[in-house]
């Protein structure tokens, strides 16, 4: 199986709204309830794509228990752990007639050190019969910021392959410990590196611990820097549509990937085409499979050269 | 006791954002929930008050258990009917630097035919003991648009004083079924009669068959025709602060003076303090006490000529 790990869960809520005005008052003409955070996201992918999915991370208090109802309605099996305090809700607010999407996220709940032991042990009992492994999003309150860092030194200790997919500080200290592959996008990237030129960014984060790196850079796709060499990866044609989730959609692709022992090009053919059935689908952070299987023959991927 | 019955009941979350943009994502910084829906607002500030309060109305699914959670913690006693749909969530956000608020508002569940039967059986059981009944606010979808006007006639059978509190063609139904007393804002006023200028509106509205109308008007205060005379009721000096209650608190106020039997000037200046002391509390729907006690001898009450 697959394991995906989420720290910081939310119940995420998309509203849809004829426009959104500052200080006005609106009516929801719809209502969408969804099991949230980046690993949930990566989750629900790879089970759409047949591969057995274990989820572990944090939930608590009412909100929780709706969003453990959501995932129950899921393939994805639940390991969550239960914290004391409750999960949180973002709010996606899209208008109707544009797509564009205002966000509200609530902070997370404060975990305490004996939830995070909790994690740290069920994470160790799952590690054994994972083939792969995602350490997914940001760190909710009271969780240290080596947290990532230390799940990925517990998933190296067990031979497991371990991708991190994370921000910040919690990305700098987490690809010193190792992991196999991390997936930042353009901001993550600059944010570690200090340079938005792709090629250099890709390869100093590889300098900086990671066994491979593939940063997603939107509309243009991947660029893999791995042991077998640099792959950049991009869609036939540039996709319209919202990018919400697009980047847990290719994270999914590169696990579905790894787990079928596929070549790199395979993975990030998977990744992107994952990603932009992502972006043309109706349903912010669900895929189209209609679409994915049509774009998979059509992404381009080619060698780049390996200078400096 | 005093009944108040809330058919569109809301889990009121209110978010604090720096400044609300669109298309942007935003870090909430502080959340508040609240059991909601002005029947239940209006039965927090009787409760406050001192007196004996129950309500009733619609609560369902997961939200409407978080809803009667947290009334459990609130001296009001919880009567409301299960329905299978979710009870619906409003979102308040609050731009912390100038307290300017964007409402979004979701559907409340379809109610069936055998729920609202079953609140209507409710109902009938707690006018038993009632001194008081107000309904208050919107109609959830599946209700018909004469439900209020039902519930009017149930009440005045039972022979207990009777305050309705909503808007557009559920007023104007209810209104007609000769409700002891109805608050409508200056908006309701002018979709209900045609007319703003508050003397006229008010005495036809009374003229549709209301014992007594009290329309509130904002800064301004309220504006009373009654079977005793015309009165006029308004704060010291203007409050500035969140208006977000003032009218639930101007209810209760209302309320609160029917069942002491207090007379009309009392009656009106106990719903002056108490939306005062709303509009000026720091927490939106919350009044001041001691701001309510500080107004209370400071509202002015005017008799107003009769002329038409």
């Amino acid at each position: 199986m697959i394991l995906t790990v989420t720290l910081n869960t939310a119940l995420d809520l998309t509203y849809r709204v004829p426009a959104l005005t500052p200080h006005a008052t609106h009516r929801v003409t719809q209502v969408i309830e969804r099991p949230g955070g980046k690993g949930l996201n990566v989750a629900r992918v790879l089970a759409a794509l047949g591969h057995e999915t274990v989820v572990t991370g944090f939930a608590g208090g009412a909100t929780g228990a709706m969003l453990r109802d959501l995932l129950a309605a899921t393939p994805v099996r639940d390991e969550l752990v239960e914290t004391a305090g409750p999960t949180r809700r973002t709010v996606a607010v899209v208008d109707t007639a544009t797509g564009d999407t205002t966000q509200l996220n609530e902070p997370g709940p404060a975990v305490t050190a004996d939830e995070w032991a909790g994690l740290r042990a069920r994470f160790t009992e799952l590690l054994d019969g994972a083939r792969a492994v995602a350490l997914c999003g940001s760190l909710p309150p009271g969780i240290h910021v080596g947290a990532y860092a230390e799940l990925v030194r517990l998933a190296r200790a067990a031979a497991v392959p371990v991708l991190l997919d994370t921000s910040g500080e919690p990305l700098r200290r987490g690809i010193a410990a190792r992991p196999d592959l991390v997936k930042p996008n353009a901001d993550e990237l600059a944010q570690l590196t200090g340079s938005r030129e792709p090629h250099r960014a890709t390869r100093d984060a590889r300098r900086r611990g990671a066994h491979a790196v593939v940063s997603s850079l939107g509309p243009e796709g991947l660029l893999a820097a791995t042991p077998e060499g640099l792959w950049r990866a991009a869609p036939p044609s540039a996709v319209k549509g919202n990018p919400t989730g697009a980047g847990d959609s290719a994270v999914a692709g590169l696990l579905s990937g790894l787990v079928d022992e596929a070549p790199w090009p395979e993975r990030l053919t998977r990744a992107v085409a994952l990603s932009a059935a992502t972006v043309l689908s109706p349903v912010a952070g669900e895929y189209d499979p209609s679409a994915y299987e049509e774009l998979l023959p059509r992404v381009k991927v080619t060698a780049e050269p390996e200078a400096a």
